[in-house]
């Protein structure tokens, strides 16, 4: 029987908890979201970076690169996407290299590739059943890591891990520490009331105030997409 | 409005998170259960150290004092009492010194002591409602203090948080963050099958595995004692 564990924030990311593991990131609002759904709309590849400074110098480097990603939820100047998944449509984004900075999600991303995850793989609502079933389809230990905003727990990752470890125990039996029992109970309560949920969360409450609401809207809609890109190297791809 | 924040393992207690607040200390299974049973019975006071060489040292200085607590749930060698609630009977604490070493509750109750919190109340099942109106008299932010298992996020800990919560939001709006909003959501669903939802939780198991079903059943009863200790300087007392 593996171990699945959740992993709260990007801050609790190390090696004893990831090491060795398949894990599937989740930055729902909205990194892994857009990365998933550039991904399925035919952009090449994505390569995230921490900084706005990395991502322009980047850019300078490789031509045919767009820039994407976010400071404080907003387009940084110059850059040719903001981190609104809908924005990276099939027109813009086919064939495309994307240099992508989003602060918790390329963080998250980074945390396991220095502790050693043998697999990373990128998850959101969006594409939960396509990303469970490429890590599941392993042998060995899972971990299922939330970015969080800014080293603190949010709700919405916490509810996508909740639905990911539900669909890893309706075919396998798992062990679980209580935080992953936290996960899937508070799935299993609210799982088909998310808007409402989550509309007393932190994040959900900051891009609402944004004006992003039907990226909260697109966001939450369950296994639309049928990929499951992994980062390996510098980059995320589909295979 | 004040704010009210879950802290959910005895390692998250920083200063940031605790300094100037009204704490409660939460270890459900089963230290501040305990804690309140004994006093509730009538024990003068309740000493906590944290190993059980400074509780034999103490009891020696005291010569009217008992010792109670656990490692790895079972009763120390020579010690008047286990970690068991049931034990500390009327016949047996009335106005008596309790030495108590456990291992997460101690620990946690120290930790908010270093992180100068303002007031350190003892809470659980047993005398949550009590334990929340002692603290919400007084005018400031609050924080509600899981112990956790070895550090480690522990499920009825988390689920008393956020019976508390419901209790203080019953009176009062409050500002939370997402962690609060998780223990708060989850209390909400599963308040009222606590052991069958505990039952998948480590340390109730470990519990379970040790036999100690009675304390089990005790420690889940809500709102059973009307009183609410205070840890101050180094001893816990009713007043």
């Amino acid at each position: 029987m593996r171990r699945v564990d959740v992993i709260d924030t990007a801050a609790a990311i190390t090696r004893e908890t990831v090491e060795g593991r398949h894990v599937l990131v989740m930055d729902v609002l909205r990194a892994t979201s857009t990365i998933v759904t550039a991904l399925n709309n035919g952009a090449k590849r994505i390569i995230p970076v921490e900084t706005v400074e990395e991502a322009v110098a980047l850019k300078r480097r490789c031509a045919d690169s767009l820039l994407g990603g976010e400071r404080g939820g907003v387009r940084p100047e110059g850059f040719d996407f903001g981190n609104s998944p809908l924005e990276y449509s099939k027109d813009a984004v086919q064939n495309k290299t994307i240099v992508l900075t989003t602060t918790n999600g390329t963080r998250a991303l980074v945390g396991c590739q220095s502790a050693h995850a043998a697999t990373i793989g990128c998850a959101g609502f969006l594409n939960g059943k396509a990303a469970v079933r490429r890590l599941t389809a392993k042998t060995g230990d899972l971990a299922l890591v939330c970015a969080g905003t800014k080293d603190r727990f949010s709700l919405d990752d916490f509810l996508c891990a909740g639905m990911l470890l539900q669909q890893i125990m309706a075919e396998e039996e798992v062990q679980m520490a209580d935080l992953g029992w936290n996960a899937l109970l508070l799935y299993q309560a609210y799982g088909e009331s998310l808007p409402a949920v989550l509309d007393n969360a932190k994040h959900y409450q900051v891009l609402k105030g944004l004006g992003f609401h039907e990226d909260l809207e697109y966001c939450l809609m369950k296994n639309q997409l049928e990929i499951a890109p992994v980062f390996d190297g510098n980059e995320i791809r589909i295979d």
